[in-house]
């Protein structure tokens, strides 16, 4: 099932996407997806970030291939950060190059929405927290990233955490294609079977440190072929079984 | 004034306190401070956190005397990073100690409260958007801070933001006394005038950064003094003319 969260007449609403029309929710989808009879068209509504993330927790290093590429060890345990709410952006919005910024790179990673209130949760019983999954862009200032050794502020800019386009509940994470395009030309091409660390190992072990609440992003990390944006640039992010993530880079 | 956010029979609620006297708002104070006719004894409520966090940014190093007792330079630019909104505790609530934490020290800051929407501002205007300040105790597992790199998750855990006990409104934050009392022995003391960035320098700073939003804490760096909590011991974080946040340390 595909979730969609959008704006119409102003209003924001919740819906199940389906041959693209959507079926509007009676209320969000964490608790129960309860349909109503209204339907409405997927081209007439402005799609929102598929959540309500009270935290936006990502994971480092996390593709084999990348550390590979990097000439990294395997780490041996996941290093999470956190990247600013007030950074996620929606489908086809704007990604706002910052002044000052001189490198700012893209970076594709499969996302998942969380279902529902979660601490100390055990790896067999990751799956029941999850609503479902999405494409996320980790925007980076690299030029920040390393100059301040800490990552928040180079991941944190408004508008650095485009994700979306929708929510697939429907999907096994671990062989799933991951893609980011620049302007058509492909720069990541990669496999979630590449995951040093599994979907349902990183639920547990981030649930052991902080309490993740109904409509949190956890985002889990990017394969090899991270490179730089320019001002007009269209940047996509593409997942098997999900879809596409578009934004274009703007002054 | 002294704003303060409580619970009374399970309801949440906004006041200002006088003389140990609650007088309750009609609604969050972020836009207006409406007074009911309502009062209630400080006795009789539990203090929460004096905020309604969508982020908690916090500054690194940014005590001059910190920086020398540390033999580091004085950094050009703030350090920033963010700490889950979940690890928000309120005055008198428990730090958790949480299994397989090596080293937990407590670190006493300068927090304050932002009152309204926050973008690209200025260091002139930055009173306008600051509420008041309050005691804050960034509780950080010292042993995964080094382990990890990156200082989300060992400052992160659920409960390792101590807030509180109250909002003051009136206040210079560029000379106040700051102290941490573990079981009543001081281990930090210093003043606000050793700051390397000033108040309206650190808002202005992360205001273009991300947008900072109502109820959003921004805590300012701690003093020389760090250092080493057990299971069973008091901390306390005073700050001259806010008042004495207090939480026990448990299992």
């Amino acid at each position: 099932m595909r979730i969609v969260k959008f704006s119409y007449k102003k209003k924001e609403e919740w819906g199940v996407l389906e041959d693209g029309i959507i079926n509007i929710l009676k209320q969000s989808p964490f608790s129960k997806i309860i349909r109503t009879k209204k339907h409405i068209p997927l081209k007439k509504v402005s799609l929102l970030v598929p959540a309500q993330a009270s935290k936006v927790v990502l994971v480092g290093l996390n593709y084999r291939d990348h550390a590979r590429e990097l000439n990294m060890k395997i780490p041996r345990e996941p290093i999470i950060f956190l990247k600013s709410p007030t950074a996620l952006i929606a489908h086809k919005q704007r990604i706002i190059y910052p002044e000052g910024v001189k490198r700012l790179d893209y970076e594709a990673e499969l996302a998942l929405v969380i279902k529902k209130k979660a601490k100390n949760i055990p790896q067999k019983k990751a799956h029941e927290y999850i609503l479902g999954y999405t494409c996320l862009n980790d925007v980076t200032a690299r030029d920040l990233q390393k100059k301040d050794g800490q990552w928040t502020r180079a991941k944190s800019f408004d508008t650095f955490c485009p994700a979306g386009p929708w929510i697939e509940t429907v999907l096994n994470p671990s062989k799933l294609g991951i893609k980011a395009c620049l302007n058509s030309k492909t720069k990541q091409d990669s496999s979630t079977s590449n995951f040093i660390f599994s979907v349902p190992y990183i639920i547990s072990f981030i649930s052991r440190v902080m309490t993740l609440l109904p409509g949190d992003i956890i985002s889990t990390g990017t394969p090899p072929g991270i490179g730089k944006m320019q001002i007009g640039d269209n940047i996509t992010i593409e997942i098997d079984g999900i879809g596409r993530l578009q934004n274009k880079v703007s002054l």
